[in-house]
């Protein structure tokens, strides 16, 4: 029997709720489809600074390395925002990302049927969107030097070289061609240097990809374009901090943040984690949404473990799951036949399966 | 009779149509509030190119320097998008702005009644928004040094100075003061130092207004947010690029690109324009809608010259134009009663003044 190593971090508020509950979709399908998962558990975010003192202890940067994926739940709440910055639970993410070397974030961006009334845009507008969004996650300005604040002057760099531009293009064009066969790169070259070094790399990856059109959209069009017709777009491939504002916009235009996954992958490994928050004043209450959790496990099953079946088993019963009419609080709203909890909503995916 | 000299630059593509229209409801206006309007008309953009080979002529820079305040038109178009970076419109416009030390760019976002449906969000969502965006405008990462390309490595540098921050901050409170009293200041201080010296800055300016309330929020959750409830802003108070891309989505989140209006304001002059751009693809054809140049006119009243009476009445007569269900073509599917050309549509408001 294949055995795969899973580093686990629940991380802070909701993360062990729905973590838990994608584990128990994880075991189910694994059973019924003949292999097995060995997790690791481990310390980031605002437990590990009352833990060990240290956001992201060394530990488990060695762990994650190690292991052949991770599934992350969420990370961060007020009682850690006061923290000077270096001890914050956003710097032992940003450290954890660049330490793990996952380049390529991807976001896709569906729309559930069951759910098309949930977004504040028309039905019509977003009915059957399928954007996948690629955004580079260890590079640009987040990382860029030099950076400074002396309290009068503060900058920061945003800066690409052509190989990290390379690799997170092919990337986008890769999963291009298993889709639509179409990227649109996002940029801002009629005005920033470091855009105009991205459209022309795209352009001199695209010579490879035959197949798939390429298109460029200046970043202000673009998030306008999600908004009046995003139908329009299959793969978004752009850097860090567009793809940071951008992805927040696609995840409202389907309007159900507490479905969507993500996935952050490198060449060493890759992290799996929902795109929405640690909700503080939801946790420990059993009422948050564990479908962005369970579909960023089936993504790992996908992207990072080959195991296709398996993947297409939990997103069948996700689907079934709300077609029946189960929906935790947030969507109560939407055809709910039965409002259940975080762990009612676990076991109904796991019995799906 | 009270005189003001206004500039006046057309520009591209549609331009000359929409201003045209803009100058006869001017015209008819002052004729109304008893005071008038001296025109001097300017080149920049594509047309300046093609007349004088320098897409932004010393002259123009003088001429709008020394008037009043200046009624732009839209520039730029596909004929001189190969030219060289430092020949092209884009960076005329760049240039221009920064000559005349335009730092805050506002931007409303504002709903009329009768094309609430022009949105593709629901009309619950957006029925009443009425949100300002002051947008810094001559600094940050479109003009920071410094920034290179060689081919292999490019970068850019946003950056922002305490005074810089400090005079766009004074802008948004007076604005909020005359408003709703709210300014949400949007960021992205959890990761970049340039942010955290400007919330550090915004936190300090707030201690002069203490009947504004001051929020803070992040980038991409500003993006999401501007999607999910518009209704919760004010005024919004951001850098050059974040101001870039969320007032392009406030424009479609209010759906009417051909409405909205703006002004680019400084100590030294102010420049009115139409957030949309040239559009090329209709120019000359009269089907341009002219009443985002008209309603900019209007803003010119109201902030450059303190005519706030003729504004008033602009404004009134675009909502009655609309109320009685005069739309250009753009506007076509939602309500209209007779569609009508560019030069109709100036009539019309001209005529209801
Ligand atoms: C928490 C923050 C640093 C992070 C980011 O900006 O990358 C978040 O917004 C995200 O998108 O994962
Ligand atoms: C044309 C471009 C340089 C400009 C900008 O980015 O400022 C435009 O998008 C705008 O918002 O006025």
């Amino acid at each position: 029997m294949k055995k795969y190593n899973i580093s686990i971090i629940k991380g802070d508020g909701i993360g062990p709720e729905i973590v838990d509950e994608a584990i128990k979709v994880l075991d189910a399908v694994s059973y019924s489809c003949g292999f097995s998962l060995e997790y690791k558990e481990y310390l980031m975010g605002g437990i590990a600074i009352d833990v060990t003192g240290d956001p992201l202890p060394d530990e488990t940067v060695k762990g994650v390395l190690n292991s052949d994926a991770c599934l992350f739940g969420a990370i961060g709440g007020e009682k850690w925002d006061t923290l000077p910055r270096d001890k914050r639970p956003e710097t032992g993410l940003l450290k954890f990302r660049e330490a793990m070397e996952v380049y390529a974030n991807l976001r896709p961006a569906i729309i559930y049927d069951e759910l098309v009334n949930a977004s504040t845009l028309k039905p019509e507008v977003i009915e059957g969107v399928d954007i996948m969004i690629v955004r580079e996650l260890i590079g640009g300005i987040y990382f860029g030097q030099p950076r400074e604040n002396d309290g009068f002057k503060a900058f920061n760099t945003m800066v690409y070289t052509k190989p990290e531009i390379e690799r997170i293009g092919k990337q986008a064009f890769e999963l291009a061609m298993k889709r639509d066969k179409r990227v649109c790169s996002v940029d801002k070259a009629n005005v920033l240097e470091v855009s105009q070094l991205w459209r022309d790399t795209m352009e001199e990856i695209a010579k490879d990809y035959p197949e798939v059109e390429l298109s460029h959209m200046y970043v202000d069009n673009a998030a306008m374009q999600l908004v009046r017709n995003p139908k329009q777009f299959d793969v978004i491939v752009t850097g860090n901090i567009f793809g940071d504002i951008l992805s927040d916009t696609a995840s409202m235009v389907v309007g159900s943040i507490g479905l969507l996954p993500s996935a952050s992958t490198g060449d060493k490994t890759a992290i799996y984690e929902p795109i929405h928050g640690s909700a503080p004043d939801i946790a420990g209450q059993g009422i948050a949404n564990p479908i962005a959790t369970i579909e960023s496990a089936a993504m790992m099953l996908r992207y990072s473990l080959g195991e296709i079946e398996a993947a297409d088993k939990i997103d069948a019963a996700i689907k079934k799951a709300l077609k029946d009419g189960y929906r935790t609080g947030d969507l109560a709203a939407y055809d709910a036949k039965e409002v259940v909890s975080t762990a009612e909503m676990g076991d109904v995916i796991a019995n799906n399966i």
